[in-house]
């Protein structure tokens, strides 16, 4: 951790697949991105599970010998548990140590600890979960938030849409990123109240704004950035997962009985197209959500990430880091403005 | 319509593809089921379209003038065209002329002509819309609310999980269904106000209660009936939509690059079990939803169904006047417990 290469901790006692998956993902994304990687967990099987490899540069052991569980309290599991492997590696965001933390672990447990021990950004109300949405694998758009307040105000929801155009514009490269707001309706006046009190909030403001996309617009990708409650776009986020899966597992049964070599090369080729959508509904493909809006980069993995996903999630979180996201929010963010009614 | 064959109204003015997809589908559904069909819309324009056809038996047609576009207020429109389709259509069902009405139309509308026309079952606070999901070919399942109520309380989603209960049992012929909640995690107190809220009734109730469910459920068809709000019902819906409409544009271009003459026999065999799935992703099978609680079998149809869609719709509003389902829910819904608290 003495070279000039940014280092990233990565959470090892956290997701289904902790330590082992973790362990290896971590060990591609350091050879494959050139960073530094400190694995945060329990130290004695993370030395024997790193020794493994023969080819480890950039790979380092921070100890952490708790654990917090999927069905603990978040906030209950990190007061609780110092050294848990997630309050250790959102404190080493924190002490500089390390310039993004990749964790698989309880969402809930992660994002308590960036809110406790980073904090928020000044004038950041309700940092977002910033998920990928990657159905065209060479634009992809951004969905916040992903998860992170499952009730939120017109006033979030119009902050969203400032975070995640600033994230669309560092991390995607998108100079102008146009914000659509997910309702069930594309007129201005359709959706709930929270959506309809949204809108208006959105339309008055300097943002570039869409209007209201439905649900049909996500696989269209009418916008860059579809600006959603906590709650839709969990549900949102996770049937398009889901329908990758099925997809993904019908792929491998139908290969199963006609393997490739039966298949004709050019029915192979033709496949692309589909084989594409299919990935950019897959998780693993674009590893993690960013918390958005907390004083250092946070990057939330799948619980069921395998080496393919955190290797990927590292790449996020590199790029995350690398633009400085967190500082870019703190300079450009809107400040929330306390008139506004709190409706 | 003298015969002992049930009618279907149809409506001919509603819908992007009327009035001739609408008439092509009422044609090709009086012959594949054996009812008879009224066709409301704009006389001369329906007689013309129906010369066309050799063989129609079954086919009548009811004068309305007027027809409602899809940007009127609801409210208004149907206040305001006595004589419009969507009016004539839903009187018939309260006349007792037709068993079910089938509008591809603008659904508020619709919905709104239901309510003030028909009226609601006694016990019945919101009637939601009950869409198909079909993604397993072979057992449906429903969502529902998918659309009709953008806002609830806890007390309307435990009662469309009664509602659905009831169509899933007359319709899809399953003994007993299996209720799911929709929420952004699975445990008991995951989710937002509303759904945390409700899964404390549905807990307490008689349902056959499964649980929360998330959005990676509906393609694994966790339960038979998806219980949610009209405003993420109607985003998932749409999500699912999206997706469906552009893997099918996606294996179009494909088979315009390689036609099915050239590939093989088996590859394209292989190709039915994600063909079903893409197939369940697509309104065009399911053709529509049930508006559930009002006093006469109302189906709504997608706004861009052309004939295919118009068929499948016309089937599923003969299923559901065949099995009595609006007289089956007066006899079966749960009372609305009025000493339940307004949270």
């Amino acid at each position: 951790m003495t070279s000039n290469k940014i280092t990233i901790a990565v959470d090892a006692s956290g997701g289904d697949y902790a330590p082992h998956e973790i362990v290896k993902g971590a060990v591609k994304a350091a050879q494959k991105y050139k960073v530094d990687i400190a694995l945060v967990g329990r130290k004695a099987i993370l030395e024997v599970l790193v020794s493994h490899y023969w080819n480890r540069p950039g790979i380092s052991i921070v100890a952490a010998n708790q654990a917090i569980a999927f069905d603990e309290h978040p906030v209950n599991a990190i007061r609780g548990k110092p050294n848990s492997s997630i309050v250790v590696g959102v404190n080493m965001v924190q002490q500089s140590e390390a310039a993004a933390f990749v964790s698989a672990g309880n969402t809930g447990a992660l994002m308590a600890a960036a809110l406790f021990i980073l904090g928020k950004i000044e004038g950041v109300e309700r940092p977002p979960l910033c998920s990928i949405v990657n159905l065209y694998p060479t634009i992809p758009a951004l969905l916040l938030d992903a998860g992170a307040n499952a009730d939120c105000r017109p006033r979030h929801l119009l902050q969203f849409a400032d975070l995640g155009g600033i994230y669309a514009r560092y991390v995607l490269d998108i100079e102008k990123p146009l914000i659509g707001l997910l309702s069930n309706g594309e007129e201005d006046t359709k959706g709930n109240h929270l959506t309809v009190e949204s809108h208006k909030l959105m339309r008055q403001s300097k943002l570039n704004f869409f209007g209201n996309i439905e649900g049909h617009d996500i696989a269209k990708r009418t916008v860059d950035v579809i600006v959603t409650d906590g709650f839709t776009g969990n549900v949102v986020v996770k049937t398009v997962e889901g329908l990758g899966e099925r997809f993904v597992r019908l792929r491998r049964y139908r290969r199963s009985l006609a393997p490739s070599s039966l298949l004709g090369g050019q029915a192979l080729a033709q496949e692309v197209g589909q084989e594409s959508l299919v990935k950019g509904m897959d998780y693993r493909e674009y590893g993690g959500a960013c918390l958005l809006g907390v004083k250092g980069n946070i990057i939330a993995a799948h619980g069921r990430s395998q080496a393919a996903a955190i290797t990927n999630a590292i790449g996020l979180a590199i790029r995350t880091a690398e633009q400085q996201v967190s500082d870019k929010i703190s300079q450009e963010v809107s400040p929330h403005d306390s008139a506004e009614s709190d409706s």
